[in-house]
């Protein structure tokens, strides 16, 4: 599946200046980036990219809904079976379950994307803007709102379907993207890779003993208890 | 609490440049920081900071040392009661249980500091370093790391005094964590600031409902049902 690209309905063209915008942020990073390197990574000429936006910052935020396509393409809430559609979304996240415990190897996060370790830093480094920039601030939270909204949808039908037992889907939705965003954030800011496996565990105690209706809350709770003996 | 300060150990003229360093972060941001920015914030001589620091870099990596005492300072692993040092220390981080869902009051996630709004944003800025310099990236893991270990020593503290069943406490300490970090990050990026809330939910249903011993798995469901209705 690393092959495949998502088709977020962008021309060739437009695909091409996405490509060359992501390796150049990789390559300089958010405070260095600049039309001409992006215009360096781009195989046709730089004039193109004027032809297609006025400026830098035009072409960053059509970077980031770019972005928000491949995320929003990366979960589907109407899938066949919703439990298998969350533990596929949960494995594209958490790290190797055999992995190791460094930041050597990233998985992607955005699955059929080529690029998955510089494309998560990008990412990364882009949400920092966050902070100052008003339209980055709505176009992530928009992505993060959607994300939780699609987990939410996903227990919400498996409940309906009497496989998951009665809960407050949201709140389970958010612990679950808690859980997945301090897996991403520790293994690209490096600061406690650890942490990635410790989330792991609590990702799979939420789907396998506490969400579905036969995981009783007892059982799980034993099973915890062996868990840690 | 407000007014009282933390004592680091700080000599007068450092902690006086710490502060002179803060603002000019909270001022400019980290692209645009320079010693002659830092040199308007401070009172002194400027030539003062390049006596205690060869260059901004330098001065940087100790403003995060800084950083780190202070947050080491904010949790006492060998406090009299672990569980309401726990409950303390959650309600820095966790928005006000009546406040808005909106970033428009960001309470102190580092007590007693008197510029807690700016402080959280310069350390959230400060972070996405770790991506680039692994001196900021060994620094943040030593913080990160001390933070969940006496989580998990408090946690474990009454596990051995019986107040708290058994569990892996390392586990719920990183759960925990995942909570607290999420809470902070959406209310300093902005991108979503109702998820905090939902974040002081899942931390109160661990500490009331989870880790207690009183609290039967069962009794908790109940109550999660009950809330969820």
């Amino acid at each position: 599946m690393d092959d495949e690209r998502i088709d977020t309905g962008r021309s060739e063209t437009e695909q091409a200046i996405m490509d060359a915008t992501l390796r150049a942020l990789a390559e300089h990073g958010y405070a260095d980036l600049s039309i001409k390197n992006i215009g360096t990574e781009f195989e046709k000429s730089t004039s193109l990219l004027y032809y297609h936006y006025e400026n830098k910052d035009e072409l960053l935020l059509a970077f980031l809904d770019y972005i928000i396509d491949l995320f929003v393409a990366s979960i589907d809430p109407d899938a066949d079976d919703p439990d298998a559609e969350l533990r596929e979304f949960v494995e594209y996240v958490l790290p190797p379950e055999d992995g190791p415990d460094t930041c050597d190897t990233i998985p992607p996060a955005v699955p059929f994307h080529e690029d998955a370790e510089p494309f998560q830093r990008v990412i990364f480094e882009l949400r920092t803007q966050t902070i100052h920039d008003e339209a980055y601030r709505e176009k992530f939270g928009r992505m993060e709102s959607h994300m939780v909204e699609t987990v939410t949808a996903l227990i919400r039908r498996e409940m309906d379907a009497g496989n998951y037992r009665e809960m407050n889907a949201e709140i389970m939705a958010e612990n679950l993207m808690a859980f997945l965003f301090r897996s991403l954030d520790v293994r690209i800011t490096g600061t406690r890779p650890e942490s990635a496996h410790m989330m792991r565990e609590s990702v799979y105690f939420l789907l396998d003993n506490v969400m579905p209706k036969g995981s009783h809350p007892e059982d799980a709770a034993r099973e915890q208890r062996d868990f840690d003996a």
